[in-house]
């Protein structure tokens, strides 16, 4: 049986406080109960897209064909805003249309618009709490075997959110950004393995609130304990760091700020 | 399998610090391997049996019949307080005689004191840890089909919260209370959907701390972004919000806050 | 089915924020679709390996025979520190060698080192993620029925913590000292029952940050609301703790701060 039924997985900005992730669980398992419930994350901060973006972009690909991915970071949930179920990657993914799925779901990929009521969870669903009402069942209805056609008429044009790339310089480097800050007080970047590969040989000096870090290093453990490094992370992403410590707090960093690399100063 | 073994649920102050969770589900699934446990929530507030009490009486209605709900907020472990299971909405409850089941368990259900030591988890059963050594293993004997009535013998008599009621006004309106503070700084009041309805027309102006924020509406969305409003929750609450804001914040609010329901001020 | 796959716990300092748990739940039911996976706690503070050590050494003898448990508290990682599969009290454990098994895997126990490059998740392992890239798909491995002594080699040499064991006195008392604060603000120290065991009567009197508390009591009820007290806790450790009360506020206590067993001052 569990070999059979597919995983959820969950990624709200419900918190840990309130039983919100506990009720959608309640109603998924009472629909289907050979469901396989995987939390990603509750903490997405309320209503930051972006974020539940970034944590969608990055753990998706580790789950097994058949996954079905549901976020409900939903600031629009009551108003006109769509609910969406795409066909993407093996996977299924169950969101609002709201820029979640950015960069996870493409315009090869089969979308659907949510709006079969009779897979929702009653006559009466509520304004406030389509995580419940909607998300739940519906995700349930899809780890049973439903068909992913049943959910609604197919449809397209998704809200896209405008992720920031990293700029060129003239002096052959790049300008990227935070934007991340993890657990670690690491600090997720903009620029991509590939980004770095693509630079010349000289470029890649990083340097960030007005101090240069050096070139990326292969592991934390390559300074010494208590120096800031950059790594590209295990999510393909270029990181800033601080080995056996935290970069947040060492450089009074954010989400947003500018990073440069580029040929070191001399 | 899976299909056939009751689900658990799991709510308690223990919070996500120590591993207190962990060792529960530990101790349920040695004795239950078959079970399927959900966390409700372990954030309740150290030893505040009425937001474990609110928790319970919104969450419990969501998950199927069979079901087991486990609550260990406990403040009296150790003590002479006891420890009941009952069985009402085709469930059962194993909680402390302290209230938290109030509005749960009515007189018409059926209730048992939990004291077969032979359920426990050993001879030596601890003062100030009865979530491991007796809530888990009773929690496995239910769910792995052990009979209700081997916990104890029957009783009654329950320790009941007082759970306090909004006031009818002389102007025909109603004086509630914040009666819980949500992840999004939503403010859940005591006031319910029939409540307002059983209110004449004119009479559910909504005043909260000094700020007249007008007529329950449907939804976040029928308000601009950042304005107040009311609106009944999916729990069926009078809950006080900020569309795409915080409330708590916007109105440096906390429980046990009044609000007024009543004709506009002219 | 559920009930021939072993359980898997994990241990980690990945806290809720960031979806690195729910990224490890993938690859290991990715591989092995039956597993059960039961989180210990992942709030511990960022590389306190002693904290781990601690919530590992409470919480294994819960588990039943057979189960795996994966520690990723990893200060090192993508140093040269090893890590390890131990098999130890009928269970696995799989762990960094950074001292975090102290206590938990002993002399006679076997250990093997975590080396076979064929278990892990790909060619390309990461410097940054272990949990991800070798801790998940090993435990996989082994929850899957595959052969322990597959992992690597039998080693040994284990790095060991150095736990700070009371201290006898003149007086015939002991001096001890706080090894945790938990989430209820209670005191648990590095004295031991059998420690208060082997001490005159008359010598147990407990004083702390200048207060004196008086004997152990058998549980929190035994003394008024608000006051303070100690206790053998549900672990068998001596604990500091306040009835209904935060014995870390009350006494502004924290870890590491000292205690003293002795004759009650006249």
């Amino acid at each position: 049986m569990s070999n059979g039924s597919p995983l959820i997985t969950l990624l709200t900005d419900f918190g840990h406080l309130d039983p919100y992730v506990g009720v959608m669980k309640g109603v998924i398992l009472a629909r289907c109960p050979g469901a396989r419930v995987v939390d990603l994350t509750h903490e997405i901060d309320a209503q930051e897209v972006g974020e539940a973006n970034f944590a969608l972009r990055g753990s998706h690909p580790y789950f097994p064909p058949g996954t079905i991915h549901v976020v409900v970071v939903d600031p629009g949930v009551g108003s006109t805003r769509r609910i969406l179920c795409a066909r993407s990657h093996g996977m299924l993914f169950l969101a609002p249309d709201n820029g979640v799925l950015t960069g996870v779901v493409g315009e090869q990929d089969e979308v659907r618009l949510v709006e079969n009521r009779t897979l929702f969870r009653d006559e009466k669903v509520s304004n406030t709490f389509h995580g419940r009402d909607i998300f739940a069942p519906v995700a349930a209805h899809l780890a049973g075997g439903g068909a992913f056609e049943e959910v609604g008429p197919a449809t397209g044009g998704l809200v896209e959110l405008d992720l920031p790339r990293p700029v060129p310089q003239q002096d052959g480097g790049l300008l990227g950004a935070v934007i991340h800050v993890d657990r670690f007080g690491n600090l997720i970047t903009n620029i991509r393995e590939d980004d770095l590969e693509s630079l010349e040989d000289g470029c890649r000096n990083v340097t960030f609130r007005g101090q240069q870090i050096g070139n990326p290093v292969d592991s934390y453990a390559a300074v010494p304990h208590g120096a800031p490094l950059a790594v590209v992370d295990s999510f393909g992403f270029l990181e800033i760091a601080v080995n056996s410590g935290n970069a947040a707090k060492h450089f009074n960093a954010e989400r947003g700020d500018a990073l440069r690399l580029g040929r070191p100063a001399s």
